[in-house]
């Protein structure tokens, strides 16, 4: 029985990892729940799961969960009980899904204590790659990646020449948005760009597919997951969310992951790596029904996101954890109906144009970095607002 | 330095073999050079490429080339060879693409003599499938696939969880028929039937692709190499030649292997295997002019040439050594002008229908079945010719 710690398990995938861990009960455990704010969930998991460790990382919703909550487990609150959860020692695996840079401390607590790790936090990589790295050699910690396209890659990688890896192509859906001219997208709303075609996910990641950030922040994370050079990493845009990546070799021969655009599959291969066993929803692609796996090019003038995340990751030291909080602060702009959809671009250029990059050297270096680029970025979303 | 036995070197696969080893000239070295009768091509590669030996088997051919070869070079002729050939101790590699049953017996000696194989020959797992798995695996011989499909799917297993494949995925080009229907191939010529879309091969299997008994073959091919059922393998078809074949899993999950329609690259990863260095063509799928992959289903009805395959396979011991024969002796008749395109299909029907299975215990029941169903074959050629 592997004993699991869910970080963000009310979350989209967190939800998602626990349909895998329903479907396997003689496998894993969901040895630790932990959630921000959801208390309504987390009490409905609570009893469906039966962790031995509950973390409420916001303090109020805290309270509230302590007062309503009568079960067995042990229940832990506040900013530090992710990382208590990440090193304890009667977990297995950290499953690492929470949110923006909250994932960052306990991803490097889960290495220092050389768990298995699977992680589905972008932040942790774009924002202190470097960091996480060097951690989890030191620590020979394998960093399972959840996100699908990463999962891809790894999975193309598996038992072939990484001497000799040509390219890596990473695959975008394109978003809701695709094929729109910055005219069409001058006045979208938060409600069309939750709109995604194939992928059910959260808010964050849905409106980070709808200006391409996402995929940026995916060329970043790559970058560092396998090692390959900004220049060696490639977005297509393939619309139906089959292909979920590829890497091409040296030889010519390009190995590809192909599969329905179901989260439960990467986030089921991170936990019985490197076995593979049937997965929840019992469904295989339907050959009959796909006439054509289409594939274009991404429109880089239109999403200059991904010019953006070239720039900042080719940059180097802290100037990609820049790129990822201008983001995040311009995306919160936008939800509240402070920023209009084309000026969260212009926000994280503005960061990037500004930014004097820093070699990160510790954790608190990243932070710092963090904090400055929001600064910058609330500087510009004032500019800029509507 | 890799020294290699290039049995068939003046065939389609024989001459990208030599072109990939012109392009690595520090890693292998052509130490065998064999062919039936091609006396010509052969005094030209025996000239640039030095062997220490020279194999032809036919007995006429090789007085020819005794007659007009001055080189330093050990010179073989006859039907037995291509055996001796493949047993030198100075040989390391033996690739086998000699065509039909004539590889049956320098794969067996190969193996026996634990080389490294790379098999570019249907016909030897066809019809003696059952025979040279078992000597393989007494052995400890990979059998290295050339042929592009299995050379994808053998790609497609590298490094992955064997035990969880839930299909493989065969694809097919549909040949220069596809879409066709029968009264549309009543008068077809083998002229017609040469026009390959996409793959430039030899003769035979550019025809078998025309019939899709190639496919038949390379579905009863994938059943021997790796270990997966008939009702397990379904055949796909993959217009542009582009995605190679793929592998399911269990969870969902298929990789699929992806490339530019050039037999130099899986003619080098076998010899490269398990590194991939830069191919000769030094040409990478160029997905700027991709806009689509196409899919589509054979069509069962006109190409029966797939259903007698499974057929075959299923009913086991020696009908996929009878189908493979009854097929070699129809398309001579095709090629001779006595039978029509769609009596193809017809005569090894028949002889597929008329045939009672036995055991393979030895390779001479293999020759035995053989000579049976091509004796069968002639006389269902004699009935249906034109």
């Amino acid at each position: 029985m592997k004993q699991i710690a869910v970080l963000g398990s009310t979350g989209s995938i967190g939800t998602q990892t626990l349909d895998v861990i329903r479907c396997h009960p003689d496998l894993f455990h969901a040895q630790v729940l932990a959630a921000r704010s959801s208390v309504e969930k987390l009490l409905e998991q609570a009893e469906e799961f039966q962790p031995r460790l509950i973390v409420v990382s916001d303090e109020e919703a805290g309270k509230k969960f302590k007062a309503a909550y009568s079960g067995p487990a042990e229940v832990i609150t506040g900013s530090g009980a992710l990382v208590e959860a990440a090193r304890r020692e009667d977990v297995d695996l950290v499953l690492v899904c929470v949110v923006g840079i909250a994932g960052l401390a306990p991803t490097l607590a889960a290495i220092q204590e050389e768990k298995e790790l699977a992680l589905a936090n972008k932040e942790t990589l774009v924002a202190g790659g470097s960091l996480v790295l060097a951690e989890a050699a030191e620590h020979h910690v394998l960093i399972r990646p959840v996100d699908s396209e990463h999962s891809a890659i790894f999975q193309c990688l598996l038992g072939q020449d990484r001497k000799h890896i040509h390219k890596l192509l990473l695959t975008a859906s394109g978003g809701p948005f695709r094929g729109k001219s910055r005219e069409e997208l001058r006045h979208v709303t938060v409600a069309d760009a939750m709109k995604h075609p194939t992928w059910n996910m959260g808010m964050k990641v849905t409106l980070d597919s709808a200006t391409m950030f996402n995929k940026g922040l995916e060329v970043i994370e790559a970058h560092w997951l396998f090692g390959v050079d900004y220049d060696d990493i490639e977005v297509i845009v393939q619309p139906q969310s089959l292909i979920h990546s590829m890497v091409e070799y040296d030889d010519g021969s390009i190995i590809a992951q192909i599969g329905n655009p179901d989260m439960r599959l990467p986030i089921q291969f991170a936990l019985t790596y490197p076995e593979r066993l049937p997965s929840p929803s019992h469904q295989y692609v339907n050959w009959r029904d796909i006439a054509s796996i289409l594939i274009e090019k991404p429109d880089l003038e239109v999403f200059r996101s991904l010019k953006l995340a070239y720039e900042a990751g080719k940059r180097g030291g802290d100037a990609a954890c820049a790129f990822n909080a201008a983001n995040e602060e311009a995306i919160r702009a936008f939800i509240s109906g402070r920023l209009s959809f084309l000026s969260i671009f212009d926000v994280v250029e503005e960061v990037l144009d500004a930014w004097q990059v820093h070699e990160i050297h510790a954790y608190e270096d990243i932070m710092a970095a963090d904090r400055k680029a929001r600064e910058l970025a609330d500087g510009a979303v004032r500019r800029l607002a509507l």
